[in-house]
């Protein structure tokens, strides 16, 4: 005599990610384009701090360009420039003050909230515009490598609590990406070799064709040449969104997100105190997987040596010694403790084809970490 | 040379809004029959306080169907009692000890929460929920009319800011709303009869057949009988989640929520200090729409004898003194904030037939308070 009525519904998200270059220029009208034309929009900007310290002019920019297009919307107050890196998401009394902001002046549903940063601040702020109002239009303008190819053309948005890296988050899709070219100018060299990690990541799990592309031009990434960074940027994020729509935006069901080469990167993060960058980790993670998948016999010598040497072209290390010893294999404890449920590996049957794994052989890591000992030591890796 | 990617995508939901009676004792397999079979399930309990004293053997019998069903699911600690009705929304700490309790007791995102209670419980359990791990599974088991036939099937969550209802929130689907009409049964009259003008207000708008069963049964249902009761919730609850599954479930368009009456409920709740509960602030809210519908022209006086007698046979009043003066006309823009945009206010165009206007004139507002007083007053209303 029970009654059960099975309600469902699908609903459907829809955002343009753009690329493009000077977007507060006066002409470049990206930006007002995006906005709703069916009442006069309210933006309230949130700011990374080292962009505005990298851009001087930035916000002065801004105001101008809210008061040459105050016919399509308005700035309620100065822009809100918040602490950038992983302290943004670290200290709770951040978030809030963009949730107070929305607040005291008045941004509701129906306006917007525009974030200028790196992917910390966007994942930051991210989660105070999902949680206010229940949701309020958020326009990601990422300023990084990382964050224009990988964080910030997804879904998600999160805060750190308990030690715990976006232990608060939830998955909303943004109103719209602006990706502008012409921040990557301004970042240290470790931060524009860093993002490339992601994309390498993408290729090899999925399309050999990128990898060959990325070896084919990872002496001019490395001169940091502005032409193939755009190309391999846009072809990254083109690869992440394809996977979000692909099958389970939200991540409801056991599929995984890309993350190869993450379980070992997130450790090392932890185990250096954050001295190494999550890129700079990942490119060790990977090195590492792929070295693993080697001496598995799923991938030949010739193909793990293409892979170590495409990082060693762009600068990256593909060792540190804090992958010797015993805590790095709990990082697969803890790996699988973040997923949820059964331990999942991605591994590498072959270049551009990802295989996952349910478990690792903890001698064959050990032998892994020796092998990217030594081809870190090695100047000239003989390559096919 | 800007390059747009469109991304799009749908995401589907689907849950179980069930309707039960005593859904704990052992051999309900209700509850049980819930939980993903994948793996054991981690089920964390959260109980309003006010249930948790009406039926003092509830946590006890939690715990016995838990080591019933050990081999399907277990409780990591004893369910969390919180303070009950809107005050649990009022005061972060309280749904702040919700998600250290996911931290606690390791709840990931294959894991359960399980929240028993009012309508203002469900709410705040359900944001703790919504933003831990990007989204735990939420349980919802309500335990008065107004949350099993109204809030508690939707898709909102929220808690209170800034002295604002709802100012932090998502839209975020329930994985399952479990209705156990037994909890009804230790009501006090005010919140048994408060849950029924929700049904009301979805009759008037949208089907008169089920506004002439409610007038028909409104005798049985002021006696607390049970069966039309149970009758009425499914009717209703079946009702909300067809609108919601109809158009836009998370109200990014300009659709309204099925919010007949509320502009002056939500003014009047805050009028009266919380005196007058929110069941009985949207009878007189109703009450008052209505009346403005007659005077307006829309609906013949009959009609609305009618809708004033059904409410006075269920006993609530139809008029309070803090309907006087200029405050409620306050109400009317706070309403317009609240939803963001263009003023819409619903009025009837007949029994069953709701119709927006997006003005309201205030003299004609004076004139209904005054013809509501008039009502209330008055013992015995002719209606044909």
């Amino acid at each position: 005599m029970n009654t059960i009525i099975e309600q469902s519904f699908s609903v459907p998200f829809k955002y343009p990610v753009c690329f493009s270059e000077d977007i507060f220029s006066i002409e470049n009208k990206l930006f007002v384009d995006l906005l709703a034309k069916d009442r006069h929009a309210k933006v309230l900007f949130v700011v990374d701090k080292g962009v505005n310290e990298a851009h001087p002019h930035l916000i002065a920019q801004l105001n101008a360009y809210a008061e040459a297009h105050s016919d399509s919307f308005s700035i309620p107050c100065d822009p809100i420039v918040v602490v950038g890196g992983e302290a943004s998401k670290n200290d709770e009394s951040i978030y809030k003050k963009v949730v107070e902001a929305t607040h005291l002046y008045g941004i509701d549903r129906h306006s917007y909230i525009a974030v200028i940063g790196g992917g910390a601040v966007i994942d930051m702020v991210g989660f105070a515009a999902a949680i206010s109002h229940r949701g309020i239009r958020l326009i990601r303008i990422p300023t990084t490598v990382l964050s224009q190819n990988d964080s910030a053309v997804g879904v998600k948005n999160s805060v750190n609590l308990f030690g715990k890296k976006n232990y608060l988050g939830t998955f909303t899709p943004p109103y719209a990406v602006l990706n502008d070219f012409n921040f990557l100018k301004t970042l240290d060299d470790r931060d524009w070799r860093s993002g490339i990690s992601e994309a390498i990541k993408v290729a090899l799990i999925k399309d050999l064709s990128f990898f060959t592309w990325i070896e084919a031009h990872s002496a001019a990434l490395a001169k940091r040449e502005m032409k193939p960074m755009q190309e391999l940027i846009i072809r990254c994020a083109q690869m992440h969104l394809d996977h979000i729509s692909g099958k389970d935006p939200f991540e409801f069901g056991s599929s995984r997100p890309l993350d190869f080469g993450h379980w070992a990167a997130h450790k090392l993060e932890h185990l250096t105190d954050f001295r190494v960058r999550h890129g700079e980790a990942v490119a060790i993670g990977i090195a590492l997987d792929s070295t693993y998948s080697h001496l598995k016999g799923w991938i030949s010598e010739a193909d793990l040596l293409r892979i170590i040497a495409v990082f060693k072209t762009l600068g990256f290390q593909v060792f540190a010694p804090e992958l010797g010893g015993e805590s790095l294999i709990k990082g697969l404890q803890e790996f699988q403790e973040h997923l949820g449920g059964q331990l999942t590996i991605m591994l590498l049957k072959a270049l551009g084809k990802g295989e996952e794994v349910h478990e690792m052989d903890h001698e064959l890591i050990y032998q892994s970490v020796e092998m990217l000992k030594s081809f870190n030591q090695t100047e000239n890796l003989v390559t096919n």
